[in-house]
C-alpha cells in the first residue's frame, strides 16, 4: 500500500486507529478454545467487528511464534483473511527484526512477499545494511524502532550519543538510507513531549505510536505534539480493545472500545482540519 | 545447558566451533529438493557429519521463516533431532528478538521451552525490561548483540554515548540486569582488536563470534584478543562449512571444512593450555 492510500483511508474513516492483534490463548474467551484454530477465530471476529473503525491491524509475531507451527498457521490465515476480505486495511507485522544484509533480505521477503504484509517493524541497532534490504521493497514500509514505550527505552535510546540522544541519531541517520521515503517510526506515547522533538527531525513521516491506553499515554497530547499536516500518526491499541470482554460478546465489546477511540480521533481531525 | 557443561564439551572435543545452519533452498545440493523436507534432510546430514567436530549449532530463524509454516516445521524438526540424538550439543536460536517485557516473555518461552534451545540471540535497543524476561530462565543463555560484524555496526554501535562507545555501554549496562550471569554476547570478528576492549568489560563471559571465514575475520587474532581462561569463545562459521560442496558429497565436504577449523582450534587450545 502506498502512503497516499493510507492517508486517503484515514480521511474516509476519520480514524488513525491501529488494532494490535496480540492474541494470548489464556486471555481469549474460553468458548473459542474448542474452535479448530482459536487464534484465527478470535482475530476474524475482531476484524469483522472493527474494520470500519480502524485503518490498520498489527499482529505481534511473538504471540504467534509462542504456539509454534500452529501459531504460524494462525498468522498466515489472519493476514490472508485481511488481504482477501479487507484489502483497504493497512497491515503491520510487529516483528522487530534486523540482521546482516543477506539475512534481513530473507525476513523482508517472508513478511512482504510470502505473507503479504504492508509493513514490518525493524530494530535499528545493526544499522544501514540491516535496514536497507527492507526499504528496497516498493510500496512497502519499514517501521524503525526509534523511541519505544517501555521503561528500558531509557537504558540506551535516550542516552546522548555525540551530544544527541540515540533515538534522534537513529532518526537522522536513517534519513540517509537508500529509499528512506519508505520509513515510518515507532515512537512511544509515554512522554508525549518527545513527539515534538521527533517532529523536528521527521516532520512528515508516519509514526506508529504504541502505549496509548494500557501503557498510559494520552491521545490528545500525542496528537498535539505528533500530528503532521497529513495526520502522520497510527495510534495502536491492543489489550484495551481486543480484551474488552472475555465473554461471547467479545467482538461487540471490542467494537465499542474501538468506536470510542475512533470518535475521539474524528473530533481531533475535525478540529485540526 | 549450564556454562560449565559447555566448557567441558569444549575441552573434550578440543573445539569451540559453532556451525550456522542458515539453509537456503537455492544453495543446497539439488538432489535434496525431492526430499519431503529438504531443509531438515540437509541439516540432519550436516549434523551427522560434523557433530564430533563442533560444540554448537546455530540456526538463524530468518532462513526458516522465509519458508513460512514449512520452514517453521523444519526448524522444529532440526532442534528436536539435535536434542534427541546429540543432547551434548549447545544450541543457539539466532533470532535477534527483543520487545516489551510481556512480549519478550512470549519469545523466551517459544525458544527456550517449546523449541528447547539452550540460548537465543537478543537485540539490546529496548533495554532492561526487554532482556530480563529471557535472563530469568535457568540454565539458558541470552546472547546479547554487542558489536556485530556488518558494516552497519558503525552507524550506532561504535558511536560514543556519554563518552563511551554504545557497544561498551551495552556491555556495562547489561551487567546490572537481573540474572546477568546468563548473558553471553555477540562480538563480530571483523576487527579483532575490539575483542581486547570487550574483554576489559566482560572478562569471562562467553562471546559468540560471527564473521570468521566468509566475513573476513581471522581465527588466530580473534583468540589472541578474545580468549578467556575458560576459552569463552564460540566461533561461528556458516556458509564456509555448510556450502563447501553443492553435490552429493556435501556432508563430507562440510566435515572436512569443520575439521580444518577444529584442528586450528585444537592447536590454539594446546598452545594456550
Amino acid at each position: 500500500m502506498t502512503t497516499q492510500e493510507l492517508i486517503n483511508q484515514i480521511k474516509v474513516k476519520k480514524s488513525f486507529l491501529c488494532i494490535g492483534l496480540d492474541v494470548d490463548l489464556n486471555k481469549i474467551p474460553p468458548h473459542l478454545l474448542s474452535e479448530e484454530d482459536p487464534i484465527f477465530a478470535f482475530n476474524k471476529a475482531i476484524i469483522d467487528a472493527t474494520h470500519h473503525l480502524a485503518v490498520a491491524y498489527k499482529p505481534n509475531t511473538a504471540f504467534y511464534e509462542a504456539y509454534g507451527v500452529k501459531g504460524w498457521e494462525s498468522l498466515e490465515k489472519t493476514i490472508a483473511y485481511l488481504n482477501a476480505n479487507h484489502p483497504e486495511m493497512y497491515t503491520i507485522a510487529d516483528a522487530k527484526r534486523g540482521d546482516i544484509g543477506n539475512t534481513s533480505k530473507m525476513y523482508a521477503q517472508a513478511f512482504f512477499e510470502d505473507l503479504g504484509f504492508d509493513s514490518v517493524t525493524v530494530a535499528p541497532y545493526m544499522g544501514k545494511d540491516s535496514v536497507e534490504p527492507f526499504l528496497s521493497f516498493k510500496n512497502k514500509h519499514t517501521i524503525l524502532l526509534a523511541l519505544t514505550s517501555n521503561a528500558g527505552a531509557f537504558d540506551f535510546q535516550t542516552q546522548e550519543i555525540n551530544g544527541k540522544e540515540l533515538y534522534k541519531q537513529v532518526l537522522e541517520t536513517s534519513k540517509t538510507y537508500e529509499n528512506s521515503e519508505n520509513l515510518m517510526y515507532v515512537v512511544g506515547a509515554t512522554k508525549a513531549e518527545f513527539l515534538a522533538e521527533v517532529r523536528q527531525i521527521v516532520p512528515s513521516s508516519f509514526l506508529l505510536v504504541p502505549g496509548v491506553g494500557a501503557q498510559g499515554g494520552d491521545l490528545k497530547s500525542v496528537c498535539k505534539y505528533g500530528m503532521s499536516p497529513n495526520v502522520g500518526l497510527l495510534i495502536n491499541s491492543s489489550r484495551g480493545i481486543i480484551y474488552a470482554s472475555n465473554n461471547t460478546d467479545f467482538a461487540q465489546a471490542a467494537a465499542i472500545k474501538a468506536k470510542e477511540l475512533q470518535q475521539q480521533m474524528e473530533e481531533i481531525l475535525n478540529h485540526a482540519g
